[in-house]
Parts: structure tokens; sequence; C-alpha cells
């Protein structure tokens, strides 16, 4: 989905920065990765960092200048961590980030990134058409170059997947629950538990636990077992196990 | 804002990871670092990654276990990239974040990750009240440890920005929940419930359905409460019981 997003690091001095950057690439399957400057790409730290993703530090392509290395996208996106001058207008990369997909899906777009130092400067800027700069604290705003890598990817991943459920459990059919319930009743009435007089009241706090829990059909079952087990115990199971006491077996 | 997130790395390997996460940690405001295992906090590549966060290295605290490090937590969050055996109900961060920011507001909230090669294994799944799964590409999904620490602080970071309604409950400590489960192992053991082979497998079950509900205090005083009847009725309960039937009486 991020096929055509271009990561472009721009004078970047750390090669294992180069690295991480390629291994959040590939995490969230983006593979076009520009440098501008002299960034390593073969070095130790760059390969140890990439890890699985030493494809795209060998596929990465070398551009002179920031203007070249955007020359065939439709949407340029800098990244600063300072506000200020030409830097007023930035938004978060949530929010931004439904707009890099559209763009994504019609032509290349770029994700452009400064050196660990400074950032990227105002000439830099000029290329870029919208700005992303990413929530953090106020006693340290600047983070690490591959770590706002990650997290521009994973926005934009995250935008790109739209639509996905979050994941929500499917709760079992109420009738079933009551039944568990009243089972449960049962079993906590055979073993001395719950107050014969008020049995409800316990219940409820169980009521109130698996209520907001929300249980699922497997969920029913397994609670289903453990009262049935409590019965069976009381009923008739306790001889069973007093009787291999009593011939010296194992219980459990 | 994030203060009483807890960030706990089991067994971290990289040096420069810890100080990695050590940075984001600092960039999204959080500072309580726990870390299980000989993972170096005072190396090079920890301090250089740390950048402005040594201080948070510095205040890293060591512990011998995961139950341990998260025994005063309300709520404990564990990272996967896996799906499978219990980890199917792993959600995003997008969607847990607002939970874990509700319960960091009444009290001490984990966010617990693996050693970078294997991730958390079932065992320190056992802790965990909530998993986390870090959409990605299918090519490639196992990122980082640091660039999913960061991830994860992020949108932990974002969702404290935004207004939430406070959860309406307030989790007991793990600890006490940690004993509720011993308890819960050894009466449904005493009743011939559990496989003896492998107590955890069903066991998971029940820690997924009370760790989607929270458990307040009361909760797990009823629940510890019902499985300590349980053990009295195996243990002696039932002659009681057998000797009203015996002489005509109510059992109930």
């Amino acid at each position: 989905m991020l096929e055509n997003i271009r990561v472009v690091l721009v004078q970047p001095k750390g090669s294992g920065n180069i690295g991480s950057v390629a291994r959040a690439m590939k995490n969230m399957g983006a593979s076009d990765l520009a440098i501008i400057g002299r960034g390593r790409t073969e070095s130790f730290w760059a390969r140890a960092m990439a890890a699985h993703a030493k494809d795209i530090l060998k596929g990465a392509r070398r551009f002179a200048t920031l203007r070249e290395a955007v020359a065939d996208c439709g949407l340029v996106v800098g990244t600063t961590c300072r506000g200020g001058l030409y830097r007023d207008h930035s938004r978060s990369p949530r929010t931004t980030a439904p707009e890099i997909v559209a763009a994504a899906r019609a032509g290349k777009c770029a994700l452009v990134f400064g050196p660990e130092d400074h950032g990227l400067d105002n000439d830099d800027l000029r290329y870029c058409q919208l700005l992303i700069t990413i929530p953090t604290g106020v006693a340290y705003p600047s983070l690490n170059l591959a770590q706002a890598a990650t997290i521009c990817l994973y926005e934009i991943f995250f935008a790109a997947m739209e639509n996905i459920p979050a994941e929500e459990i499917e709760r079992a059919p109420a009738e079933d629950v009551e039944r568990l319930f009243d089972r449960m009743k049962t079993s906590m009435l055979d073993i001395g538990y719950l107050d014969p007089q008020n049995p409800e009241h316990i219940l409820f706090a169980f009521r109130r636990i698996f209520g907001r829990a929300g249980l699922e059909e497997k969920d029913v079952r397994i609670l289903t077992g453990l009262f049935r087990q409590i019965q069976w115990y009381a009923a008739e199971g306790w001889k069973t196990v007093e009787e291999k006491k009593r011939k010296g077996l194992k219980i459990r």
C-alpha cells in the first residue's frame, strides 16, 4: 500500500539511523529510499540496524539535491520538530496521513527528513508542500531520526489500512450467558458459597465483571466447564478424590 | 501526563535499544523504566542513543522477574508481533491507548516489551491483561524494539492529549490479581478441572476475560471468596454437606 511513498533523508549522519529507517520502511510496506549526501548504506551499523531490510539499503538511490530527489513526486511532505518562521503551518502526522495516502494513490509522494542535528533548513522547506510535526512533551521534543520516521510511516500505514475494524469481541447470545449464570448459581449454592436467602447479591458482582468483559461463546464454554465441574465435584467427585487419598494415590 | 506509565523491558539484548527506548520515553514524557535481566544501561551505545535522556537510564530499576516489576501496576499491557495461541485477542495501540491513559490516571500502568529476538513468551504474557500488536505489512512484521516502544508511547501520548473520560473502574494492583490466579489454579486442580500437565492453558482463558473486564479490589475479594470456598469444599466442606444429607437436613 505504501509503494508510492518515498522516504528522503537529507544529509543523514548516523549510518545506524539509515538502517533503522530502512527497517521501519519495510515494516510498513515502503521500499523507495532516497539519500541526499554521503550517508553510508553499506556500513556495519547500517546493515545491522536494517536487519531484514538490507534490500532497501541496497536499492537506495542517491541524489545531489532535494529538488532532484522529489522531482517526480506529486506531494512532498517535510518533517520538523521546530515551530517558527515557515513552520507554523505544520500539522500532526495523524491529521496529515489521510492526505498523504490519497496523494500516494495517485502518484509518488515524498516524506522528507532533515539531518539529525539541525533538521530541515528553510531552503529544504521550500520544496515541501505540507509540514509534519510529531507531537511530543516539552522537556525533550527532539526525536531520533529513525524514530520520527517510524511514527510517520506508521501513521501513513494506519491511514492506508482505513476502515480497519477495531478488534472487537463477538458476544455470545444473552440466553447462553443466562444459562451460564443459572449454572453458576446452582453450583455456588452446592458448595455453600452463596447465601441461599439472597443468592443474587453476589451473582451481581459476577454479572458486572463478565458484562464489562463481554463473553464470547468460547468463554461461555470454558466458564460452563468450570461450574459444571464444581457441581460434579459437590455431587460425587469428592468421593473419587477421597478414595484416591485412602489408597495413597496422587490426586492431581 | 505519562508519569504513571512504566516501560518494562524483558531481557533486552542491545544496549543501544535501551538507550533509544529511554529517548522515546523522554520525548513522550514518560520516565519510569524497569529492566528484567542484564541489559546494560551504562554502556557507550546506551548513552549515545539516549542522547538527552541519560537521566532515564540512570533512574532505571532492575527486577528479577516480570511479576515483581509490575506488582504495583493496575494495568499491565504486553506487546507482541505474533498472532497465535494466547495472542489472538491483541489489539492495535490506537484502540488500546485511551484505555491505558484512563488506567494511568488512576494508578501505575506497565507497558511490557520482550527481548529483540523472540518477544514476550507465554509465561510473560500471563501477567499481561491486555495485548498490543502494532499493525505492519506482512513482508516484515517484526519491528525493532525501540521503534515499537516509540509507536506505543506516541499513541499513548496522543491519546493523553485528547480529552478522554477516565475509566470508571479502578484496577486492583497486579500482584493481588496474581495471588487470585494462584488460588484459582490450586482450587481448580483440587476439583480436577485443570489438566495437571498444563494448568496454564485454561487459566489463560480466565486471564483474558478478567484482563478485558479489569478487576477492582472488591472484584478480587469476591472471586477470591469463591475459589477459597472451592478449596475449602474440596478439602473438608463436602463432609459437612454429606452429614447434613444423612441427617435429612436442608443443604441450601
